[in-house]
């Protein structure tokens, strides 16, 4: 595949050779991933969600030991370390800043000044366009099947990311049920210029999420994951369970209090750091039905990068 | 547009130029929208579902005297009156049968030995293979957001196309935030030969809905619909007191016969034909944000297959 096919928008802010970003997932997304995924082409990002502001430091200078090319860090603001973690990323050069989670207005200023690329996780086209008046390079446009947290508007992929592209004009990183080269397609199609990937990259062999969990996502199929919580804030899990009894707190028609009980504290991290999956938080995209094993992040990026040009070649001959 | 560029399993089934079916949408598809849709080069169908019997042959009838290309109609099985109108629309000597609602075994018997074209809706990659497995000559892949009735596992239409894919070896129609020539090609880089679109057609002129209901699709915006009566059967609606209501209801846990007992009779014809904008039900897609004017099906045929060209030549061009 010649790289000049993707010469856009997003591998020019970013300076990656493919338009394929790694999400900054929980417990899944350190120093190993990010550098395989910057060694192969893409753009990798730390989690700095899961991480004790020390780790955090560690994690980026691994990183940077691991790779010479561009890499960056994904934080999301309403995390009680947010600001401690930019500074520590500023203060390790860090210069590609995804933000999620809260306002980027709160970061916008002192990152501009740093001269450094701040992208957004949106859910929605009127956050998109917030986003670009708050001064953002680029914007990830999540829909509604991705894993995780998730936004109120339950909206998807197909339908966010042209609503997107109609009200921003900076570029857009499309976000949520896209693990294949045809996906990869359909996001381009829809305008995206950009792919921001999460549950494939969680099971390869450079995610730090629990082996146990690893093969959970391979052995999902449609329909495992659910989107819960949503009278706190929505989050797409697995189903175990954990889930289960959410679900039935929620069917009978339990309060914001109770679910918080409930959930108390931990999950997600006994879930996919230790491997709980039974009782922990497994969050995970709905396109985990479509993920069949687990392999190291060079042959995801070729195998993704293959079948996206079968695509091409398959829609253009139609 | 040349037309052999369409040529694929989807329109040498179905007998059309274009691989664009547009939904059998109760007090939408009349005969008036099924024959401008068949007259553009697509497949129209008739809702049979708000039809009585004698109201759905006589439709028949007008659609043949507007068109003498292919056109075919959409039965729900759980329809009351489905098995007469299955009948009906044999003695009439219609051959494209759509179905959904129901399992397609209970007609797939009758309909091959009249040598009909039988395709079935679903909303999983299990229910795809049942449709196979039953004889089904295609399936319509459905996501969670469509318009209307749904499933119940919530996949989208960027995952279960590709899980449809890999589970079936009949051809694929994709249903679920289709609207424009860009979300058509997404869908045939999932692996999709043709689109079934509804709210698009929907807010035609030829569309049989009221105008005032074509008027508030147009003015809808991203997140004005929502799935609710999941625990009854889930359907997507468009954002009114009715639906409020019943949002609030579900919020607190009320039981299946409490949203039943809300739900009444009559809401759909209310709100789609009837024009009650307030108390009646809307059924509606999550792509009506993306939908800004009521034109002619001719016009919007056109437009479609212009922005589907034009997205072929942006990613080819990348």
């Amino acid at each position: 595949m010649s790289v000049g096919i993707f010469k856009n928008r997003v591998t020019e802010l970013l300076g990656v050779q493919y338009p394929v970003i790694q999400g900054g997932m929980v417990y899944n997304s350190g120093a190993k991933l990010a550098a395989a995924v910057a060694n192969a082409g893409g753009l990798g990002l730390l989690g700095a969600g899961s991480m004790l502001p020390d780790v955090f430091r560690d994690q980026i200078r691994k990183t940077r030991a691991l790779t010479d090319r561009p890499f960056g860090v994904n934080i999301p603001l309403l995390f009680s370390h947010s600001t401690e973690c930019v500074e520590i990323a500023l203060a390790e050069k860090v210069n590609i800043f995804f933000t999620s989670a809260g306002s980027p207005k709160k970061v916008a200023a002192p990152l501009k000044d740093a001269h450094c690329t701040l992208v957004h996780v949106v859910a929605s086209p009127v956050l998109a366009r917030k986003c670009q008046d708050a001064g953002c390079d680029a914007v990830v446009c999540e829909g509604f099947e991705a894993g995780g947290h998730n936004g109120r508007d339950e909206i998807t992929t197909m339908v966010l990311v042209p609503e997107c592209v109609e009200a921003v004009d900076i570029p857009i990183i499309a976000a949520g049920g896209i693990a294949t080269g045809a996906q990869m397609a359909a996001a381009l199609a829809l305008g995206a210029e950009g792919v921001q990937i999460g549950s494939r990259f969680a099971a390869s062999v450079e995610s730090s999420g629990h082996p146990d969990f690893k093969k959970a996502v391979v052995q999902a199929d449609a329909g495992a994951t659910q989107l819960v919580l949503k009278k706190q804030v929505p989050v797409r899990l697995m189903k175990n369970a954990f889930r289960d009894r959410i679900v039935e707190m929620e069917h009978r028609g339990a309060t914001v209090e109770e679910l918080v009980a409930e959930l108390g504290k931990g999950r997600a991290r006994a879930g996919m750091l230790e491997g709980d999956l039974d009782e922990g938080e497994l969050e995970i995209g709905q396109v985990s039905g479509l993920i069949s094993d687990i392999r190291p992040v060079s042959e995801l990026m070729e195998r993704l990068l293959n079948e996206y040009q079968a695509t091409l070649d398959r829609l253009g001959g139609n």
